[in-house]
């Protein structure tokens, strides 16, 4: 197969240098985020699985995970869940290998199960979520090329990427992680669903903090006000 | 509110003048375009209930659909469906006004119904697809703002475009919308699933189509290859 990588200047005003920037970071806890973590995490616990059995990693791609937010009635001291979310993983996988059927769905489900254990620590994850399974048999020939040692493919796909942040880009990110990481030893008030929004006009940065609260540890509004104001 | 729109120059050199540009345009059958399509379906016909009852829109956004593939056995002449596609609306609506619930997630599924039996038309919408709906209550507060005539928000949002499209990526949609389009009529062995890409080096435009075949219309090999040179 002929070379056909190109590099080329990239020619353009930095990000720093233009006049307005504004820059994103969703938390741990934020539902984006927890849709990305567990594709992941079913990712991984679906290698482990093929390779303990096969000695390989067999085709498989579960990157589509859908968060149904439940419902809650929130109160000062603590409310309750009326309805659980509900997480649906889907995607393919190599289902069966020589005509026996392979746990895929109870390895997935079991991974997700212990993501969201040790990443929502609020979240009562047996009652609260209603995870679900619908990983379906890999297509043929997506199997089938996974299989070659060939150069195939049987779609188009690009990526992009870029390097370093900016400045904003790294305050937003720091906050983000300020909050989630250690603030939640003094503030247990605050929830790992957490959105910081960073604008920038010139040299002016204002930061928006969307910051969820955990009722059970918040009594009363005094409590609220003081836990906003730190 | 004082006024705080800014309007800068981008000062960048034009696609067109870089060396390399990928572009990709998924058709109207991809489930990519399909989950797009639900969503703005099932906006509008929500919007139609609501204006028809209260004559306003109330508050809702369903644009968070899933489209979960089936499985099935195709083979020349005709193949068959082994399991039914899930597609599953989610999002938030007013499910409620003074005490009285709305059909909103029946008005939903009939919406998604119908604009699946008209885009999709080798699909048996009855049979193929399994539909559901986990559409739910807003959140309080979300309501609250959308009732309110106030400049309010409780979350933060920014949005991104461009115009006018490059070369490249005029060819890349002109060629999806021709096989989508005045094509059929001839080729009905080419289904609405279709994707382009369009890459860029120099001068040199190399467009791969990926086009799924509909094996009702397609009764050998021959024939397949035949539509694969037109």
């Amino acid at each position: 197969m002929a070379r056909n990588i190109f590099v080329e200047e990239l020619v353009h005003t930095p990000i720093e240098e233009q006049g307005d920037e504004i820059v994103e970071r969703k938390g741990i806890g934020h539902p984006d985020s927890i849709a990305d973590g567990l594709a992941e995490t079913v990712s991984v616990a679906l290698c482990k699985m093929y390779k303990e059995r096969f000695g390989r990693i067999l085709h498989h791609n579960t990157d589509q995970v859908e968060v149904v937010g439940g419902q809650s009635s929130p109160k000062f001291g603590g409310g309750v869940f009326l309805e659980p979310a509900y997480i649906l993983l889907v995607g393919r996988a190599t289902t069966m290998v020589n005509g026996v059927r392979l746990p895929y769905r109870t390895v997935a489900i079991q991974a997700a199960h212990d993501y969201l254990t040790q990443t929502c620590t609020n979240l009562n994850v047996d009652a609260d979520v209603t995870l679900d399974c619908k990983i379906g048999q890999g297509s043929v020939d997506l199997r089938g090329l996974y299989d070659t040692q060939k150069q195939l493919a049987n779609d188009t796909s690009f990526g992009v990427g870029f390097a370093p942040f900016s400045d904003l880009e790294t305050v937003t990110l720091k906050t983000e992680q300020l909050i989630n990481g250690p603030l939640k030893k003094d503030l247990k008030e605050v929830g790992q669903d957490i959105k910081v929004m960073g604008v920038r006009h010139k040299d002016d940065i204002r930061l928006t903090v969307a910051a969820a609260f955990v009722d059970k540890y918040v009594p009363d509004k005094d409590h609220y006000r003081n836990v906003v104001e730190e």
